[in-house]
């Protein structure tokens, strides 16, 4: 497996935090910097991109350096470009890993990967999260406790039109009733992908120890075991046997 | 679950049927003729869509009387529409069964649905193909033996670019060295998805008598045990307890 | 797939309802007759068998006409004979179904089926469980809103120490902060298997309309499209294929 | 995760070497010596252990020095002890990574770790063995191409009578016409499992490249993520939240 650590880049949309000043009272860096802070906290250097650089700040140059890539999502999902999109897809197939926090459940790129809409019930009213730990020992939850909360934050409540993930890491309980699964891995391709659930924009969640510890954690397990090259196509494969009779 | 037959729509591309004289005398009645007719024999009707048809046979009026579609593709995946192939994964999302066929693994629709690019090798070179049953006790294996062949067929080997499927029904074995998971389920919205390997135009594989089994089976267990009626959206829910400290 | 109703048997550790009259008012046939009896409202026919019958009432040939067993154990499960607990076993390998029910995840069988010890949090003090619905088109919710209350019910919360369950049904939130995988799916050899987490022996839940409902849905879906003959064996085959070079 | 390199205890039968000449010829060391000096070639500190040795050498102390067990057996499965089968078991449930290998399929460890009883059908005539990578980016698969040889090598085919894996990452294609599941994950409660197909007693299978970076590969993925202590167990937990209305 790979020694080096992980080339992280955070992707933003940087909308909300520049229009309302709540938002940016609660993340002046924006929220990729508040990301970005908590990773360097657990030892992980990390690149930021926002939605209003040239091309997304997703060059092909930008994704050839990066192993994992953040996206935070939220009221512009329009506005990704679908070809850049289709880049980032093809980099998730050959290997790159996809953390895809909160309303990114709703972005481009997570529904083309998942193949559903993604969507979910909804409440923002301010409420309790707990999260609890379904699989203490996955990489993704290593050294948390059986559960951990947020107060406050979004509601996200089932059914939650995704794929049946490959590994159910969280599961959410809100205070109003709901329960969501919270932390889920997918595999597409090459790539390892994992969706967790918290973060809206009005909240410090991003500040929070245990979510910035489910970051780093989620960066070093989908960092990919590979080199990342090219998306796998379609190929003329000879006979190795000898076929007929 | 339901009692009344499922409703199956057969579609198919239709192409190689029509200007191949070798593949029309095999599939005489097309490719969509010949497993229709095969799911007669296993007492469901089916009726079919070509894609050639004025929007592609695949109106709004027809997928609402259909409870499970099969899809057989292969040279003419670019002239599906878009806003059809949209048509049909949000039918998909909202319950209906759909049983992709061989090169349909590289259909705009299963791709879509998958979010991969399921790229597989592949070898014309016609050889044998012998199934194995990997999940004996699968509805779709119901009434099979332990493996069954087809001969000639093409080949699919692995790596075959799919997501991780739901469950694994079959196993193929090839003369020539390769193996590949040949008939695999998924779950995308309240659909029920299968992917089944073989059907080469070129080989009367649609008139096996395995394979229609095989087909009939998938038709009964794709069919939604609910009412389709639209896809899920997004939707804002009241809270059901006090929220608040 | 079967046409004929599945038979169903349901089996009852019966102790509590005989020791303790506040469980005897509430089920005055037994758990296990409640059972029955809702499964009779949905058109399904039960037997019923008890611990303390001979051979729990699980004999050779009480098995051999059971396509459906039902699981409700609570304090004896020691007092479950091994070689009972093994017979059964190697009738769900062979394609029986079983339904596994509430504190029967700490039962033998359920445990022996699974490999791990199925171990729980709980709390008896009676509060209130929503079980959402996390995969609406599931033959098992069948028929079902988004979500069903039982109050008061007795808490099982996350960690749940199951092997990750095939396909997950229910999650349920409880009043006092837990959550659950509260309906999981299993495959073990040719049996389907679902445990479904309500019945506590001092509340009325098998009188619910819900889990009657789910209980009839679990029983068709459970039911074997296969004849249930022997557990499969380590078996010599011979080549197909010639071999060497 | 995990800096330190996992504590590798490699287990073998050590029946066949001591009994027969052949083998001996093969495995001077014995199998477990093979694996050992595999391990080492990939920079992996390993200790062995065998079944006449007291309690087999899987003493509680020499276990709690444990990471990850590599297991091998064939003709003796019925004298290993089922105390040190369960003391395997809860071992593996608090958190120890297991290897089960080849006729391991039928060891006691592994069946009560699956609950069924990994029937397989199998040949052992010598034939060519071709193991497809499935899952090219899964860390088990880590520098190995599309596909690697094994000749001559003994058949397993399908159907395996196995729990579906979490993750498959091998399937085998064998020159007699018959497919397996080859290369499998399971999880069982904190302890992740490997199954891994290849290593007849008389042929030199644990000598090859390919085989012995699997192996390699296969510790550090099962080597655990937290401090392995004790399997679960059912607990009381207090409610966080106030019950009642």
């Amino acid at each position: 497996m790979r020694d080096s650590a992980p080339r992280v880049l955070v992707w933003n949309e940087y909308r909300h935090e520049r229009r309302d000043s709540a938002v940016a009272a609660i993340y002046p860096q924006g929220i990729h910097g508040a990301i970005a802070q908590g990773l360097d906290v657990h030892g992980l250097d990390a690149r930021t991109a926002t939605l209003d650089e040239p091309e997304h700040g997703l060059t092909e140059a930008a994704l050839a350096q990066t192993d994992v890539l953040i996206w935070w999502g939220h009221i512009a999902h329009g506005a990704v470009d679908d070809a850049v999109v289709e880049r980032v897809r093809l980099r998730v197939l050959a290997g790159m890993g996809l953390i895809a926090l909160h309303s990114s459940q709703d972005a481009k790129i997570f529904k083309r990967l998942m193949g559903t809409d993604c969507t979910v019930h909804w409440r923002d009213d301010g409420e309790k999260e707990r999260l609890w730990v379904v699989a203490p020992a996955h990489p993704i939850a290593a050294g948390l406790g059986p559960c951990f909360e947020l107060e406050p934050e979004e509601m996200y409540g089932e059914p939650f039109c995704i794929p049946p993930p490959d590994e159910l890491i969280f599961l959410s309980w809100f205070q109003g009733g709901d329960v969501v699964r919270s932390g889920c891995t997918f595999t597409r391709g090459l790539g390892r992908i994992f969706y967790f659930r918290p973060g809206h924009e009005t909240f410090p969640t991003y500040f929070d120890g245990n979510v910035r510890r489910v970051l780093a954690n989620a960066c070093r397990w989908a960092s990919p075991d590979i080199e990342v090259r090219k998306a796998p196509a379609n190929t003329r494969r000879k006979a190795i046997e000898p076929i007929g009779s």
